[in-house]
């Protein structure tokens, strides 16, 4: 059975309803898009651990109406809110004052800021600049949070019934930040209720006939287990979600809950939490000591790209042709002639030569393959776009599949690679049996 | 020169201010940081090359309570709501429902969203299921905007004098409906400034340096032209971005700025606004009449996988060896066993013999290779993590390169394609000096 990806114990009896909280983000370049917000996810994915809730994520300007205004309404939701961004040393980070003023305090020079940013530039081998000393300016009304990676801390408020935290935007400064103190200090300020997840990740079934599947058994979930349906490129991931008073319990109803789903669609499933199915088929490699090759035309690489993506992957993978003219698909790979004049390249026979091919020529145990048109169309083109055969070769023989994709090329790419790893799962699994 | 990405033209004298726009993202599975959330990013850089100004970014649950007390929030704020997720066909996808009863009004099948799902399921060579029927329903006050790569369409709201779209969460279905039909819609419906882009794409040059090296240049900018630097995997894009009542004037004003940052940063820059460095490198293949093959061992399939992207590029990338194992270097490839014995496999002179012998093996004009340690590491490695040789050979001869990476096996195979892109481009131009 797979594990669970988080277990909280429970720290008291009386433990409080779930706590419920926003991430505001401050800064111009997030909202024109210029840059990725990755700390909205880190911080999200961190409190959930803890089984705090977030129920709103918010990105603003860095203007002080902008700032009061979204601090006027979050007041009035949850009970917890963290703040990125606004820290740092320049013109334009005005969140300190702002917070000041919202909370109605004075700013003064607080002494242990002046003195750790008073060391880290002596540690740089830097004077102080008026710049730092008004880094150490802070709402008197504020807990100090010592950043060890900058010059900009955090700041801890309890205020109408609400935990502020307000934290530095820089990315590896914020995450220590929380690591080392706020976590620990949220942890010990709230107790809630244990959340438990598992993810079920299936491949070659779409939502909607997934859906339709498990409607049965989905209307007889508990009502203290949720469902989401997380899909990308021809996988979707289920998302389990059980809330309750004890980690044993709720373990058990996931597991129990899971196991009548695997009766349903176990065929589909390929891992659970966060195994990628790249890293699946690798570890299906491993564990049968089998090496692999690829010759790759429809999906020009992304095959290879996609298992060599895998940490250790170079012991079972021993590499690939991706044999995108025809010269290649006969002169280096060894596609007979006369099975692409009489059947074409995108067809069942070459796509079934190419793997037998391509295992002969690496000395892999197993060889897989890709023919197909990845579009955009053009006269000369064999096939209607987003025809595509994929091919299997082991020591017994081969397969092929031929699959209808899209009209969109990068689509087309990114679905057949994960149909042929799918092709691919389906054939080791068959093996096996 | 090169062309401009977007110019509207003046539809009116009396031109409106900015227009103000918020971006509501609807997914537990976003709040609960699981996955990221890329399209808000993607949205906003793609307003703001509209010159409509995004005030804010807000993620919400999956609950009909969080819809509606975003949506009558923001209301009072903007003229525009881009609204994506929560459109897809399972139960936990409520927006529509939520919509509707937003704005008082009723649901119905609309016919041609009907018509669509069925021909794309036939497509498919699947029945049309109950669930594909219900995504069919639509508020009656939405206009329907068509879906070309998936089930669940786009809405279209004009009410409470705001413009109100919500759009699928997966985002190449997000995209596809944004650019074909959305963007057009809303660059015809507000109108705004004269807003002209250009996009000057470099490679090679941290952004540090690159910053340094124009800040005369930076600093003698006229107020009516902005500047963004926006670095990706040892690329960084400058975006000139200009402002003003007269198109021909800012086209001349762009130009006129371009041409003196080509005079100190030229060599670095492969393409303007959306081309791609990949797209850049085939135009040049094609235009000199040459074909290429890849010997990739760092990089894994990544480099060929980037090439074919382009569409059209099978008439000048004939093919690649992923050649992941020595026995595949060796034996197929041809690397003489004593280079390696001598050197090791992340050597300079693999390189150099890889590259050479994919391009006599394939028979291309032009060869090139990857060779080092991607990480994470391992006691068996030869060189440091992020330690890799890249080759290159013509008819004249073969030259490499050593190049140190991070310690991030992701990072190191995107920024090593780029980087093997990028040397490929210098040896190319060099062909024609």
């Amino acid at each position: 059975m797979p594990s669970t990806i988080c277990v909280r114990t429970l720290l008291s009896p009386n433990f409080m309803p779930a706590v419920q909280a926003e991430i505001i983000t401050i800064g111009d370049e997030i909202l024109y898009g210029q840059i990725t917000n990755t700390n909205t996810q880190w911080i999200s994915a961190e409190l959930d651990k803890l089984g705090i809730k977030v129920q709103r994520q918010t990105t603003i300007g860095d203007t002080p109406q902008a700032i009061t205004s979204a601090l006027d309404e979050v007041a009035q939701r949850v009970q917890l809110v963290i703040m990125t961004g606004g820290l740092g040393p320049t013109k334009d980070d005005l969140t300190k004052k702002t917070l000041g003023d919202f909370f109605g305090s004075e700013m003064a020079i607080n002494p242990q800021a002046l003195a750790e940013v008073t060391a880290l530039m002596a540690n740089r081998g830097r004077e102080l600049n008026e710049l730092n000393r008004l880094q150490a300016m802070q709402p008197v009304k504020a807990q100090h949070l010592t950043n060890y990676l900058g010059t900009a801390p955090g700041l801890w408020f309890e205020e109408r019934g609400v935990v502020w935290v307000s934290l530095p935007g820089v990315p590896y400064e914020m995450k220590d930040l929380m690591t080392r103190t706020v976590l620990p200090r949220l942890q010990a300020h709230f107790r809630t209720e244990i959340i438990m997840h598992r993810v079920v990740r299936t491949v070659g079934i779409p939502e909607s006939d997934l859906a339709k599947r498990i409607e049965g058994w989905e209307d007889a979930l508990p009502a203290h287990i949720g469902l989401a349906y997380l899909p990308s490129y021809g996988q979707v991931r289920l998302r389990l979600t059980a809330t309750g008073a004890s980690a044993e319990q709720l373990s058990q109803d996931i597991d129990a809950e899971v196991a009548r789903l695997l009766l349903i669609i176990g065929e589909y499933v390929y891992g659970y939490d966060s195994t990628e199915l790249e890293a699946a088929i690798n570890q299906l490699l491993k564990d049968h000591h089998l090496t692999l090759a690829a010759a790759e035309s429809f999906t020009g690489g992304a095959f290879a790209s996609a298992i060599t993506s895998v940490p250790g992957s170079s012991s079972q993978f021993l590499g690939g042709l991706v044999a995108y003219n025809n010269s290649v698909k006969t002169g280096v790979l060894g596609v007979p002639q006369g099975t692409i004049d009489q059947y074409g390249s995108v067809s069942e026979e070459t796509a079934l030569a190419m793997a037998s091919q391509v295992r002969l020529l690496l000395g892999s145990d197993i060889g897989v393959s890709s023919t197909g048109v990845a579009g955009p169309a053009t006269p000369a083109d064999e096939a209607p776009v987003g025809t595509v055969y994929f091919g299997f070769a082991d020591e017994r023989g081969s397969h092929a599949i031929k699959v209808q994709l899209h009209t969109d090329r990068e689509v087309n790419i990114k679905l057949g690679a994960n149909t042929l790893l799918n092709f691919l799962r389906k054939q080791l699994l068959r093996r096996q049996a």
